[in-house]
């Protein structure tokens, strides 16, 4: 254990965790960690809610400055670092100092990679305008806050209808603009199943955003600095600001300098000690990919939740402990407005693919008891495979408590609970939280019919 | 199947659910069921906010009338008939018509006693009198709604602090009353844990309950027909109005009578089919106990869910069909003013009674990400078995989203997840809802160091 050199490479959320976990487990490890930007530990995912103003303060997003993680976790810290290269043989990395202008290799016994992704690009003009923004980064979230309390845009444009697009809209027509979004496919969230789609849908039209569908981007149109309108197949529309949510790749430009493998997603593979084809070299975070427990096949699926558990395993093998990451479901939510939409494990479209025997079932219950004032119903979409008669996936969404039941159902899937063992979950009932039949109960009742 | 004649007894809420089983199950057989009272399918759980005028409509908690389930379900209801003996060499109950003052025998060739509980007393004199009231039916909601509307009581005493007596002191508070509650024990909620008892308490003196610890009732003082005030070895309370809710008792009179077997706990003995110690006798709902699946042994836990489980099962296997009810973890939940208690499993007690060797471990964390307006706070006390690590009971209790997060604790309970298992469960991160760690992940990865 002693003697331990540990680099870490990347400071935005798996880089910092790794560290810390890594000095945690073995205090007499030197461990640097590199960043180039100057921000590390930031909170990407509650840019949106800063930029709507919600969370007044957007310094909070901050979970650690360079300084504090100096401090506080003994992490050498260097922000303003650019690692140019990992030469394995030599168990060293190449990094330039951006300001000091002076490069130098860094000598490890043991490396951590937790390079995150960058934003997919349009690939046209204009998309470095000084009001076009990704969300990605806190020059990002400043840069829009900065933009909005500048020039009062009224119109923003919004392209990508994912996860990130949908709290856009809802950030940005709450702080009073005039969203539309422009989206490549009929509905937004491509993963999410039919029904869930269409209610997305229909909850951004009732709080007037444009949504337009089957969009392909034509060009920019940037006048004088500011990109003015955005030319599209469906038509042309004005803009005051541009929000691109295209999604993320995985940067693995050092892995794959380094000839650490890649896997078919194109992120970084790695065991599940977090550990990649290169002994010595971890990986943890969205440059990696990480294995789906329902199908035992890796998936790219950049959540900060995978980051943290793949960040404390590599830093706890990289220290010289023991400790692994044995993979995921998918468990993700949004808040879109003023309803609720979680999904948990496979799509039906996944399950298909992956060669399920797929049933779907879909019920709609109230969440509470339904006498009980202000009670709202939510809506269960089931996904089973006939076989096994397991649960595979599900969207739940609708009022308050959508998003915690969808992780009840999460962790029937991560265990492999059939229809009939749902339907034998003992759940609370009592009135002002869940009525007599919780919807979970309703969606497992109901689908154990179709499946035995 | 053919030619069944299926008798059930009793009406309050496992009755009606097991003859519409039975009916569902079996078109052909007839079903009749009896009910001593003028009211089936009453939702007595809701009665404290039909109290409080959180439900304002009274009428809303009969779910079914004697009339809509004769013609929906085509169940013969007999209201106002008492069954006085159940004749198993006869197969046959013997019923009085409580109007007509008849009595008949009644055969049958499949028989679901369905006899429920009724309330403990106290055995004191004036506990009869106009202004005292169990909460146990529907007379006893209205009773207290036209005795609240005729006569404007200021101060109410509650006399019992457990889940009905929290509802209670909520409700009448609400309703403007002064209300002190005389408890025996120390702490409210006697199956709660400590610190959660200690909350409940706070929770309770925040809103000006005024709660009398360790109290011992002597006597009702009663004048022209009302209790003015209640003497106790804490001295004497003037009460306008006297609610007890001192727990319930299984109404077992007409199983003794037909010398079916009782469990230890006095309630109703059945096996997973619902069957009784007699063939072809089922029983379900609040006069039996259940079987409490993470010790094996049964339990008496009178609980709507359970009632509703096992009517189902009971109204199966009598209409010749087969289902089992396997038995429950016990999972529960009030509302305390602004807080949210749930329990699900065994507590630490139980537990240690049952021969585990108990750990447990308490962690509070934000419920949402932190930095949200409104986050409040969960905290989790969980019961652990230091030898197999599993997860035997946990008390949730704090803001928003506390009795859902208990729901999913309860699956990992149920299902004999260990710490080590709970801490790999893949829970969803999204700033409205849930932080990068949930509170059960925190609770797990805490326990995970002290079980192992």
């Amino acid at each position: 254990m002693k003697g331990r050199t540990i680099l870490v490479i990347g400071g935005s959320s798996a880089g910092p965790a790794a560290a810390a976990k890594a000095k945690r487990v073995n205090p007499a490890a030197e461990v640097t960690l590199f960043e180039a930007s100057e921000t590390v530990s930031y909170g990407i995912c509650e840019a949106p809610y800063a930029i709507s103003g919600l969370i007044a303060d957007e310094a909070r997003l901050v979970s650690y400055t360079p300084e504090r993680l100096r401090e506080e976790k003994q992490i050498a810290v260097k922000t303003g670092h650019y690692a140019e290269k990992i030469v394995p043989a030599k168990k060293c990395v190449i990094v330039k100092d951006l300001k000091g202008g002076t490069t130098a290799e860094h000598a490890y016994t043991h490396l951590i990679v937790a390079t995150g992704s960058s934003p997919r690009h349009l690939g046209l003009a204009g998309e470095k305008a000084r009001n076009v923004f990704h969300i990605s980064s806190r020059e990002d979230t400043l840069g829009i806050i900065r933009y909005c309390s500048e020039t009062s845009p009224s119109r923003a444009v919004i392209i990508g209808g994912g996860y990130i697009g949908m709290e856009m809209c809802e950030a940005l027509v709450n702080k009073g603009l005039d969203v539309t979004l422009l989206h490549r496919h009929s509905l937004p969230m491509a993963g999410l199943e039919q029904e869930t789609r269409e209610t997305v849908f229909a909850e951004l039209e009732a709080h007037g955003v444009h949504f337009v569908t089957n969009v392909s981007v034509e060009s920019l149109h940037e006048d004088r600095g500011s990109v003015r309108h955005v030319a599209t197949n469906r038509g042309s529309f004005e803009a005051d600001i541009v929000i691109l949510s295209l999604g993320v790749a995985p940067n693995v430009r050092l892995a794959r300098g380094a000839k650490i493998t890649l896997g078919a997603t194109g992120a970084i593979h790695t065991d599940e000690r977090q550990q990649t084809s290169i002994d010595g070299i971890y990986a943890a975070g969205d440059c990696c990919e990480v294995r789906n427990v329902i199908t035992g096949k890796a998936m790219y699926l950049p959540l900060a939740t995978h980051a943290s558990r793949g960040a404390w395993v590599a830093g706890e093998n990289a220290a010289g402990g023991r400790d692994v990451f044995k993979g995921a479901i998918r468990a993700m939510a949004v808040k879109v407005f003023d309803r609720e939409f979680a999904q948990v494990g496979l799509s039906s479209a996944e399950a298909r693919a992956a060669g399920f025997s797929v049933v779907t079932d879909t019920i709609t219950a109230y969440a509470k008891v339904g006498i009980m004032p202000g009670s709202g119903k939510t809506t269960i979409v089931s996904i089973f495979d006939k076989n096994s008669t397991k649960l595979l996936g599900a969207n739940v969404f609708g009022g308050e408590g959508s998003v915690l039941r969808a992780n009840t159902l999460g962790v029937a899937i991560q265990h492999g609970l059939t229809a009939d063992e749902i339907s034998r979950l003992d759940l609370i009932y009592a009135p002002p939280f869940a009525p007599l039949w919780d919807p979970i109960l309703v969606a497992a009742n109901q689908a154990k019919k179709k499946v035995k």
